[in-house]
């Protein structure tokens, strides 16, 4: 795939578009281990601040960060019987060790549920070491036959939280305040809106009582599952012995929540803002926010121009803005390079305003920014150029959630309709349909095998519509709740 | 072991009073994995404010991160020859995945050089595209049969940088660079000194042409190689083909460097700082660096104390530092707990500052201050609380450097020993001792087998003592070369 090539356009083959984003803005690329990817600079650069912000708001929330081995005894899986049903299949196991067979194989975590929850029940003895608010960022592996970048890889980067409460309540508080979390980060630094709400039976996590979720739509109008929260009742504490002496004396077993985003994100980001030239990164997200390109023919021109580069990328650099960390800034030194070359570099990697600064633009005191995004042009003068950057920037921000929130609208279809319009629409662009559901897994099941769309959620209040649907979208029978049917990834 | 037991003393036996501080201060814990350990949050924390300002330096210095997968297929290993011997015999060995016998097993990583170099491989053809400067912060697995809390576990956390240059030169440069931060960082932020150097050819990094290494002392007067940095040389460039077009038109093997540090430091820390009752952190790496503890009888004493600590506990958190960020304030609202309790608690957990709040001293707009270092008491008025306290830490931060190089140079060793003498000194208390070495393996080899004793490393010049040695320690030949002897965990 040269790099002088054009990508492939959304339009034709969004998969393939996807797949060439994020080989060429050297996202991530494949190993030579099956299913298993490396997340290059530009990646990591991304989930890097995406972990930073996520951090910040767990621990403002109450959580600290832990670490838990990688290594889980087979066991342990077994312990939790619907867990096991749900991530046996998918395990890599460790049957030798220092050249020896083991008594008892290892499996590596496809998530810490079993093995922290064991560690759990050793501290807590009374309702005074409750709650227990530990986080954990680690790989975790899942041995899936399809693999995509980023979406769905056999070893993944996520966060897992892990908690332990003293009653229903304080669990289920605990797990809705994370979802709410999960949406705040998303829309407010990913600038991807988010529908939250409650995943049926069919679709909870392995042990579960009541799994959450954040879904989000990629511009193909599929949804992505983008974060879960999940209540696991007493189903850990019980398999695990996880239990504490109450304030009366009692002994009872605590409440346990879960809840974790991966390195997924990082491709939904991609689906959700990428365009036909490439990558869109939201300034709050991006590595570098700023990218100037000097303009130069002769060598006189060059240093000038270049010099003038570097004491603008210093100025912004320490530019005081609203948020309290520094602009980041990078001057595209290449030689041998034409400035339209790097224009097109730089719109493929995707960073949100570029600098143009040519000898006429010094001579006027002023440069040209433009908008990745927009691709809008703005002649700027060099004297209020922080001002300008640091609102522009924040407005970037906010019309990428406002676009991608159009987008999803317009793609989304709420009242009556009948089955037919349905699969209609499910054979042709897909997007989101809020309709009415019986309830029954059945209805569930048969609408799943004959359109490939399943329910994402049953959405949380604010975002059903306005009249509640009567009816069962596949039996007719009275709906007992709206559901958000798609196709999803 | 209940915590109202006094501790062992280091005196009595250092090694099960590290253990016992560890668990105690809730560092770790041990797992169900045989030789895994749990970092619990008040050592991730710890680890936590080491990785951020590892990867400030590294930044600096201008790396990036980047991840690469868990998982090696064996055969990667064998491509250097002296590699698969060093890390082979200690490989956890993933057989099947998915329910399915892999066709090729993968070994777990024990270290990135062959996933890494296979894939700068694939990325690099001119001179341009040099050099690669990247770190990774990953976990990592190597079946050793005795392990210990932090110092040496199945599994740990660690960063590995792995770079690639067009020169010997520059690989050379990246290398001893990479020595400079780690020993900045280590005597910087967690106040232990190191001696530099090189290691012999025996503790070489299985496939380097070079290693070096920052040592420091314990205080059972025992090294700890803390970290290394690799000059690799071409020999990974050369078996995973890794080349690239010269500026002149020919063809040539890169130049590789690794270098990396673990959790193993927290270890480090725990040993060069703890005493008999306890942790002592250094302000830079604390989660916590001040401690208000009220104190009280009565409900009325009770809510103005604790008023007056919240209010503290603001002005100090907003209070104006040198340091960018935030003073790290805890208020110990516990119920039901005397003070001396607390202090008995937070002095265990090794915070370095804590503040008794009284009625008495409120009467007064006064608290006390008490060194966790050196126990030191000092009342200060509560106007001047921010300046007192920040300048305090500072100086505890100072003090702690001072003492534990104090301390390694009281039993440091230099000038001319006989055999009988070093072998004496290493049965009785240990310590370091810098003498001569003729350069033989064999020499080196006899020593370690009589007493135990390794070469820790060749010391870099500031290092070495005003007069060189003249003979070798074992064999009284001419000595090439002033080493630095040592037993070492």
């Amino acid at each position: 795939m040269p790099d002088d090539k054009k990508l492939t356009t959304r339009a034709a083959d969004f998969s393939a578009w996807y797949n060439e984003v994020v080989l060429r803005a050297e996202l991530a690329d494949y190993s030579p281990v099956r299913g298993c990817m490396v997340i290059r600079p530009s990646g990591y650069g991304i989930w890097e601040r995406m972990q930073r912000a996520l951090d910040d708001m767990f621990k403002a929330t109450g959580h600290k960060n832990a670490y838990f081995p990688l290594f889980i005894p087979e066991s342990f899986l077994h312990k939790e019987a619907e867990h096991v049903k749900g991530f046996a299949p998918e395990a890599a196991v460790v049957t030798h060790g220092g050249g020896k067979k083991l008594e008892e194989p290892l499996v590596v975590r496809p998530t810490s549920e079993t093995i922290i929850y064991s560690m759990y029940a050793k501290w807590v003895q009374s309702y005074r070491d409750l709650p227990i608010l530990i986080n954990q960022w680690a790989n975790v592996v899942r041995w899936e036959m399809r693999t995509r970048l980023f979406l769905r890889t056999l070893e993944f980067l996520w966060q897992e939280g892990h908690t332990a409460h003293a009653t229903h309540d304080e669990a289920q508080e605990e797990t809705r305040k994370i979802l709410g979390v999960y949406r705040d980060f998303m829309e407010g630094w990913m600038a991807m809106p988010v529908v939250t709400g409650l995943k049926t039976d069919s679709e909870r996590f392995a042990g579960a009582l009541r799994t959450y979720s954040c879904e989000a739509m990629m511009q193909d109008n599929k949804a992505l599952q983008a974060g879960t929260s999940h209540n696991l009742g007493q189903n850990f504490a019980k398999a695990f012995e996880l239990s504490f002496q109450t304030e009366t004396g009692g002994q009872e077993y605590a409440w346990n929540t879960s809840w974790g985003v991966s390195t997924r994100l990082v491709g939904g980001l991609v689906m959700t803002h990428g365009d036909d030239i490439g990558l869109r990164v939201p300034p709050l997200l991006a590595p570098t926010e700023v990218v100037i390109v000097p303009i130069y023919r002769t060598d006189e021109e060059r240093s000038a121009v270049l010099e003038a580069a570097g004491r603008i990328e210093r100025a912004l650099g320490e530019w005081e803005r609203r948020e309290p960390n520094a602009l980041r800034v990078h001057v595209d030194r290449r030689d041998g390079m034409k400035p339209g070359a790097k224009y097109y570099d730089w719109e493929l990697r995707g960073v949100p305003l570029r600098l143009e600064l040519g000898p006429r633009d010094l001579a006027n005191q002023q440069g040209v920014l433009v908008r990745r995004d927009t691709k809008e042009k703005k002649p700027v003068s060099l004297g209020v150029l922080g001002e300008e950057v640091d609102e522009l920037l924040q407005r970037i921000q906010d019309d990428m959630l406002i676009a991608a929130r159009d987008r999803r609208e317009a793609n989304s279809l709420r009242g009556p309709i009948t089955y037919d319009r349905f699969r209609e629409v499910m054979e042709g662009d897909g997007g989101f349909v809020y309709a009415g559901w019986c309830g029954s897994a059945e209805c569930e099941a048969q609408i799943k095998e004959e359109t490939k769309a399943t329910i994402r959620v049953l959405p949380d209040e604010e975002f059903r519509s306005a009249e509640a649907p009567r009816t069962c979208l596949k039996c007719g029978q009275a709906a007992t709740n709206e559901a958000l049917w798609a196709k999803a990834y």
